[in-house]
């Protein structure tokens, strides 16, 4: 327990925001790297949110009803790691030394699960702003759930300190739009304006007139003019906290590198600063020239002022928690569990009386959601081809934020982004785009994967058998770029059986995001696919009738074509085993005695699928045996498409004939 | 020779549109599938655009000084087809007749090089706007290279026709608003506003006040409220390109569907309409009901619109071209020519004094650049880090067009979108972020690959070795996902020579993108790398002394480590061959002989490289010698970095020892 200020000596804040400085560039100089141009300019920000406005419990950051804080500026790390050290986090000055140093918990970017405080891993510029709107957006949709008109246990703001990098990122635009409509009021975004960048003045490649950007996106927007006015930054978030049908946006002009020699110039932005500037910036600042002294008045001041404001907060909620029906109650524990595995066996599994893979999908995702309010997600404008709308859950708007379907826009990047943040909030999140545009997402898809968060993306037209729109919509090397990402796993299933397993599957993870991967077309039902094999990444679809001649492995759309294959040549003599592969990177995590069984070493095997040859490599060498797809494809009917590319069933009956 | 019109009756306009919209109902009626709203809906712009402003040479397609137009809701295709085809352009009514069938000249979204008067390939929102961007910057940069005050042979127009869907994109912010830092006043952008998208209305999603955003970008902006008015789309199109100092914004309203008996509503998106409601339509439009009906007055009249216009263009251009010096007659002519190659042997190469392979990369690029002005590209805000910031040629800024360096701002997504708009115009153009960053582009790079554009990728800070930046700044899956895409080539040199052997073939490649990918730290020269055979994708970097025990083989940075590891292991016994491999994908290229000869068959072989282990699976098949990284990095100095994933020398030389 750290001590509270008990006299009535006057608080002097200067002192404060100094000393996050001093902890700051020192940290920086011990690592020799880092970046002290934004901690020296944006301290005073950082010092007024935490010291007057951000409700939060340092010894139990995790507290549900805390003000978020995402640094979106992620290069800003030592200040947050001073500002949250100084706040009473469970964060030592050892720590501190350690900054940017190996199995720290100070890493050179802010990183989630690592750091008490920290909210959200960040460093990729764009990601932090884009990832609270999904927090802020998760937030009006649990009060929506949760709070009536007496009771309001859920009411948290989402505050966000970014730079111009941020701001000229697309996803901050995309995402900021979109706050804009659905009026998110209680996220109120923080802009450290230093007119600087990494490669010089910002007025080189960003002039637009950023607060008409903003109000053009139906935020409330306002400048304080002088970055060091605590009063001024403390008013414009108190000003902002009134509004109460829009986001806000505060434009702060800060002078980056404050106090250094170099400061106003870019030169400041990254690299350690000379021995000599720091001794005169610890003069000008009055302050002992001994790195990492902390003044213990300073931390006593500090963690009274955030303990006069946030004492209570933990009782406030248990209190009112204890006023809610038992669903609420139960829907509480859920958000806040660390484990987000749901149990299949309760699934009430709907009669599927379609082949469309991607209805079947719906149907499996709205047969989860039908009396679990954990899910919380919605389309990049493409429910109606993707199917993830659940039926009787209403859209999620301005006017209706308990409805769960989520209307993202045309706007992959910052659905992914969205998605991180309503997971970091305690659902879990799922989307809907067809698989081409995968590529647009990935920065924030990374995030996820990084932050071990159990998102579910929902990707169709997952071949070149999307057929007439062409190449730009037909996906070839994204499966495989999607199976490299660490963390993140990838499914294909082939029918129904297997969607519903893939879903049984990601839905049972605790953690780590998952991607469906479904064909445009219509598949019926084999005779001989496993719900629960799934979960093993492949197994024998069919089974060679008397002699093993050989194994033709596929995934998705193409278990139909080899499995047609296989009959097709059982009649001239080929006895084949067709191994349906819906998720390879499980498959090979399996024991030794089962990948034998099932691909016995010494027979001959084939893979067919659409996609890049590197994709069966781990499993067959010589691409000889893996018919795969490596040019981009063309406008067609389907069937023409497959056979200009030879997966039509007389070229791959041809060929797999050829190779046996 | 079409016909042109020599008498003089009056043009009955509505006429022409409608026989548009005719066509292209006709096309997805008969193809059974495309997007009926946007042809029926946006016709009269389109219409407006080539019949009174759009100069152009519909039997030249690509008479350089033309202006462009970029359909950048490339699901408007079939509308762009019947114009194309009814303005004269080599594209028959029979063409029409296989909208969306395999092989022909008229696939599902437009594609560069396929359809004569298709100026680049589109279909993923936002990338037509994007791209045009780079176009109006390559042509004010050229005009500033060629023109004087008195002879100005270049000075095209870039048009867009853009929807809803592309303006919610992000790289449609990123770009729009460099183009206002820019005062991009050629770029004019035609916003087909009509409120729909693909999954309803887009107030769902979309509130934005669109054109105060243009305004606050630093756009020209104005509004036609009724987009069945000609003469306004006309006198708003000749108003923006009176503006001398802003790109223009005009919004269009429009009526998705016009004339279906769904006009208005998101049913008439995509999807073909009915017969009853195609003969509404035409009855409507007093249009015989007979498919492909094509009025020859029709024909002549809007041909003789543009000829009547255009008709003297190309003698304008061949006598201005003829005053022009020869540097700049040859420039122009490097500019048109189809074959990208740049000749390696007229290179000066400076002498390198330096270790730092992205100093080596600077100026190689530099000598390339010195006396060419062939090459125009810039930075994601990295120049400092990245070091391809091209001496004497100043910035490119609204004051400075003739500057070669453009600053793109954190906006790595529009930089690639931006590259292909100044490949289109005829440069070669290149970029720098880091290499973690190039998640952000793919959807642009692919497009690159996709039309085939030589643009060269510089990505730097390839490994974890970046150190204490930290995960999120450290490539793991990147060099994978990049070298599985279609078309495109991805090089990892070791040292000095190998980053000028990946420049010398990238420069000689006729087309196609590549990327660069090197190195944050210091690299000594190895004695024996090679610059020719880099060509080669991999040769032996060291041979084994007497004996051949087994073949370690690495790329960039890794190298280094390889052949530390083979010299100590030389010491204990065994004598190994180190193969550099700077490029997977050409050394699969090669023929067997030369294959076989670098990497015997009955050798043991063992890959060293931080990046996902799918990557070598093509030449090391068990996973077991694959020594790879496939799992996130962390932040801490470079060499315990190392250390913690088994990169380090000693862990590296053990577990060598250990497989061989």
């Amino acid at each position: 327990m750290r001590m509270i200020k008990n006299n009535n000596n006057p608080i002097n804040e200067t002192k404060i925001v100094d000393q996050i400085r001093a902890l700051s560039i020192d940290m920086i100089h011990n690592a020799k790297s880092g970046h002290p141009g934004i901690a020296l300019g944006a301290a005073p920000i950082l010092y007024t949110l935490f010291a007057h406005q951000l409700r939060i419990v340092p010894e139990n950051p995790k507290f549900y009803n805390r003000d978020r804080f995402i640094l979106s500026a992620g290069h800003a790390s030592a200040l947050l790691y001073s500002i949250l050290y100084l706040a009473g986090f469970n964060i030592e000055l050892e720590d501190l030394k350690k900054f940017r140093q190996i199995d720290s918990i100070t890493p050179g970017h802010p990183e989630y699960g690592l750091t008490p405080g920290v909210e959200m891993t960040t460093g990729p510029l764009g990601q932090g702003i884009a990832t609270s709107v999904g927090i802020a957006i998760a937030e009006k949709h649990l009060e929506a759930l949760i709070n009536d008109s007496k009771n309001k246990p859920i009411d948290y703001y989402t505050y966000v300190l970014v730079g111009d990098g941020d701001l000229m990122e697309g996803v901050s635009y995309e995402a900021s739009s979109l706050a804009g409509t659905l009026k998110l009021n209680k996220l109120i975004v923080l802009y450290d304006s230093n007119d600087i960048t990494l490669d010089g003045k910002t007025n080189l490649s960003f002039t637009e007139n950023i607060l008409e950007r903003f109000n053009a996106f139906g935020w409330h927007t306002s400048e304080v003019l002088d970055g060091e006015d605590i009063n001024e930054i403390n008013k414009a978030i108190s000003d902002a906290k009134l509004v109460t049908d829009k986001p806000s946006f505060i434009k702060i002009k800060t002078t980056i590198g404050k106090h250094s020699k170099f400061q106003g110039t870019n030169t400041v932005h990254g690299g350690d600063l000379s021995d000599e500037d720091i001794t005169n910036i610890k003069e000008k600042l009055n302050m002992r020239d001994i790195p990492f002294t902390v003044s213990s008045d300073v931390v006593e001041d500090f963690q009274y002022l955030i303990y006069e404001r946030c004492s209570n907060l933990t009782d406030e909620y248990r209190e009112k928690k204890a006023y809610l029906d038992e669903n609420k109650r139960e829907l509480l524990e859920k958000i806040t569990a660390d484990n987000k595995k749901i149990d299949f066996s309760s699934l009430d599994i709907p009669s599927l009386e379609t082949n469309s893979l991607r209805k079947v999908s719906g149907q499996i995702l709205n047969a989860y959601a039908k009396n679990n309010d954990l899910f919380f997600g919605g389309s990049a404008d493409l429910f109606s081809s993707c199917n993830n709308y659940i039926e009787n859950k209403g859209d999620f708007s301005a006017s209706n934020y308990i409805g769960q379907n989520i209307y993202f826009g045309v706007r992959e990047h910052a659905m992914a982004a969205i998605m991180n943040g309503i997971s970091l909030a305690g659902f879990r999140s799922y989307s809907s785009t067809m698989l081409a545009f995968s590529d647009y997402m990935r920065p924030a898809i990374r995030l996820s994967a990084m932050m071990h968060l159990p998102n579910i993306y929902i990707f169709t037209h997952d071949s070149l058998t999307v057929g007439e729109d062409g190449a730009t919509h037909q996906p070839v090397e994204q499966l495989l770029s999607l199976r490299t990402i660490p963390n993140f796993e990838v499914f294909r299933p082939c029918d129904t059986n297997e969607v519903i397993g893939s879903y049984k599957v990601i839905m049972e993870k605790e953690q780590n995001p998952a991607a469906i991967c479904l064909s445009r077309n219509n598949l019926e039902v084999l005779p001989n696919t496993s719900i629960n094999d799934v979960a093993r990444g492949a197994y024998i679809v069919q089974k060679e009738k008397v002699h093993l001649d050989g194994i033709l492995i596929s995934s998705g759309e193409e278990v139909h074509l080899a499995i047609e294959v296989a009959n097709r040549l059982f009649t001239k003599g080929k006895d084949l085993r067709v191994i349906s592969m819906p998720n390879i990177e499980r498959f090979l995590q399996q024991d030794k005695e089962y990948i034998d069984e099932i691909l016995p070493v010494e027979k001959r095997k084939i893979a067919i699928e659409l996609s890049s040859s590197y994709n069966f490599n781990k499993i067959i060498f010589n691409d000889r045996y893996i018919i795969s797809q490596n040019e981009f494809g063309t406008s067609g009917k389907k069937d023409d498409v497959l056979k200009k590319y030879g997966f039509d069933i007389e070229s791959l009956e041809e060929k797999v004939a050829s190779l046996l």
